[in-house]
């Protein structure tokens, strides 16, 4: 039966992540730089940042390195059009595509018993006190977290 | 230890509310008109919406009757500016409150059993075929919408 809690939350995150690929993906570079209110962040930049955030993952889920901490300065420690972006557009999507499709392969193979466990951005003192802080919460608020920008990036027009 | 993957699932579910609250709640009937950018939704339509997305889960989850029909035409099944607001700001925000605090009171007496248990717009006959349509996964979608939403409300100035 606890399959299909790892099942329906892994099915919410993917759902959410191919949401983001159909609106994002089929962008030109110059699409791509359009903000999605005035003023407001580019969608090159909300791209970026759900890399580096996605990214992350690997390290706080005990799952793996990160591989594009080049990205952190440019879209995630400094508002947009603060720094110059650090890739091409098309390295930036194929970024995007490879951290999402290793993140999700890496959530098919956790067991229901080690999404419980502790993610690595609590202490074990802290994990004993609330086990509600495990892996699951993560994917949880990371889900949310894609779907708040994904709320953005269908504005941009 | 299927009750964290409960307390979990609606632990992310109470966040994005709050989160909403804090940002709708104190505001004033002329700042809810603002729109999210220029030309889309208006803050009292976001509102409005998710107070009838909400509402709705009730009979979708099987846990009670609906009790805000009379938003629907105005913020559901019309687009922004189509109809007027059906009632004040302040009885919105009422319902908001009431609707949501009446959603999590019912999601933590159930049982992971009954999360697992199909929801209400699903037949028998799918629900055979695919376990994953269940309250649960319901309960994610929703959380997902209320995110997806909650990024647009932050961009209204």
């Amino acid at each position: 039966m606890e399959e299909l809690w790892v099942k329906s939350a892994v099915a919410s995150w993917k759902q959410i992540v191919e949401r983001l690929d159909r609106r994002l993906l089929p962008l030109t570079d110059e699409e791509l730089q359009k903000q999605v209110a005035p003023g407001k962040n580019r969608l090159v930049y909300l791209l970026g940042h759900l890399i580096a955030v996605h990214d992350r993952m690997f390290p706080q889920l005990g799952i793996g390195e990160r591989s594009h901490a080049e990205l952190d300065d440019a879209y995630l420690t400094n508002p947009d059009r603060t720094l110059p972006d650090p890739l091409p557009v098309a390295d930036l999507k194929k970024a995007w595509s490879e951290v999402n499709g290793a993140l999700t392969a890496a959530f098919e193979k956790l067991t229901p018993a080690e999404w419980l466990q502790k993610h690595s951005a609590v202490s074990d003192e802290d994990f004993v006190k609330d086990p509600s802080r495990n892996r699951l919460a993560l994917l949880l608020s990371r889900t949310n977290h894609a779907s708040f920008h994904a709320g953005q990036v269908v504005l941009a027009k």
